[in-house]
């Protein structure tokens, strides 16, 4: 599992703060995570092979989240792209990018799914075999979801030490083997399954978190993931306008990160206010140990 | 007058190409004309005051030319802005942005207008006692306009060392003499305007085209120009490609410019196919002598 941090800053894109984007390689899937203006361009900044991407998940619809959608749309129709882009956004997401897509008269060259967002639970958007994607329902001042991503666990692989020393075993078992069956001989004996196979590698996963309150009860969802990215635009020190603004501090998602026992929290969609982005984790450490700045170009791999 | 190029390249936005955007300080007012993608941060970039622009030109719906307008728009609602803003493009571009806006729940701080165009005949879109601004109706994939910014000319003024001379005249007489008339004097001689006042300062206008295929009928309209920026999409090599795209050839925009006598051309909107760009002037140096290539922070001072 990768993380390709892009933009982690809040608000108005500046020459050195980018807008919410994210670029995550789990299980060999490509995903852009939110999508502000700029993004195609760093896109080719972190040299990420966009054409692989297939799946953009857009948290919510304010700007600095999706500005960037209609032209990274756009530039894949000018590069003749043919694999087909899936879109999951709250619900308008659609009309924003179709409209401007029929006024430009630049229909893409390949299918565009959208698939919009509107329940308030918690929902599986996206599953194969690889891999499970849910929303996290935030609380912002706009309808917003977070997405936990879930590698799904791969097929045990064979211990063939053990399983040459018996000859009954042929080619055609391995498939059962791995997929943790029991191996029963002509004599009825029975080869227990773990003793035949290693168990598959440690899956992994991303929890997304980006805008919202301060929101306790997305722990059970979150519980135990890999890394964790949830919003800290504010320190305790402007408190007072998480409530309006519908955003969190760095304590708040160091409460979190600890109530939900994750293994690593990355901070970002700092306030432009804040000069100082050590701040935020200095602030966030006083919750939880394992902490870590989102910055343009910070890779993560698990 | 002064012109600063912003981007002026084509199609997707690239690291170091950007697409289409323009800032115009001519006579005391301040015009953006166009908004690709990121032109917010380029004006960032090239410290452009840019709160002051009050008037911005959309030549046309496509996303090179407009994807970064709802940004910036949602940027100086974020800055407070309450300075009205008017907004001049193709019909369907006020449904575009107030769609974004509404579903962002973000209305802006300041009265926001749109002046949408149709005409496909060159109108006076602007006027005012220092500026006039009309369209240029271009020929391209999209309904598209270039923009004829033409300063007005002021006051004359007065030429003191002969006004001193002649008693009678006083100060609430300066306003009559600014504004060419001549001076009666109480035994009835006339005193011609001519010799108490001196000429304005000259007046300048800048043509903006782009795109467009090679359109001479346009050359009434940019004739005399001071600055002319004409598209040049393509080199004679890719003629054949003009027809489908209706782009212009570096050559077209030399002949446009030499019809149309302006005193300089300014060359932009590359192709990312040809690496050189010196070719786009040389090949336009064949029909016309003073060229300029645009390139990113380029300031044009008249």
């Amino acid at each position: 599992m990768q993380l390709t941090i892009l933009g982690c800053h809040s608000a108005t894109p500046r020459t050195n703060a980018h807008p919410t984007a994210q670029y995550l390689k789990i299980n060999e899937r490509h995903i852009l995570i939110d999508c502000g203006e700029g993004t195609q361009v760093l896109l080719r900044q972190q040299k990420v092979p966009f054409a692989k991407i297939k799946h953009i998940f857009i948290s919510h619809l304010h700007g600095d989240h999706f500005f960037g959608l209609v032209g990274l749309i756009s530039t894949f129709g000018l590069l003749d792209r043919r694999t087909e882009l899936h879109i999951y956004g709250p619900k308008g997401i659609k009309e924003i990018i179709t409209l401007q897509l029929k006024l430009s008269k630049s229909w893409t060259s390949f299918p565009l799914l959208f698939h919009e967002l509107e329940s308030k639970e918690s929902e599986v958007i996206f599953e194969d075999k690889k891999l499970k994607i849910s929303t996290i329902p935030l609380d912002h001042r706009v309808y917003t979801n977070g997405f936990l991503f879930e590698e799904k666990p791969s097929l045990r692989k064979l211990n063939m030490e053990n399983v040459a020393m018996e000859p009954e075993i042929e080619i055609c078992d391995y498939h059962n083997l791995k997929n943790g069956k029991d191996f029963v001989k002509q004599d009825g004996t029975i080869l227990e399954n773990k003793d035949l196979t290693l168990p598959p590698k440690d899956t992994h996963s991303y929890a997304f978190c980006s805008d919202t309150a301060y929101k306790p009860d997305i722990v059970p969802i979150i519980k135990n993931a890999t890394l964790l990215y949830h919003e800290s635009t504010f320190l305790e020190d402007k408190k007072s306008l998480t409530e309006r603004t519908k955003h969190s501090t760095a304590k708040e998602a160091g409460k979190i990160a600890k109530q939900a026992n994750v293994q690593k929290l990355i901070l970002g969609h700092y306030s432009s206010r804040y000069s100082n982005l050590e701040d935020f984790r200095t602030e966030a450490k006083t919750e939880f140990t394992n902490v870590e700045l989102a910055e343009s170009g910070k890779v993560f791999i698990i």
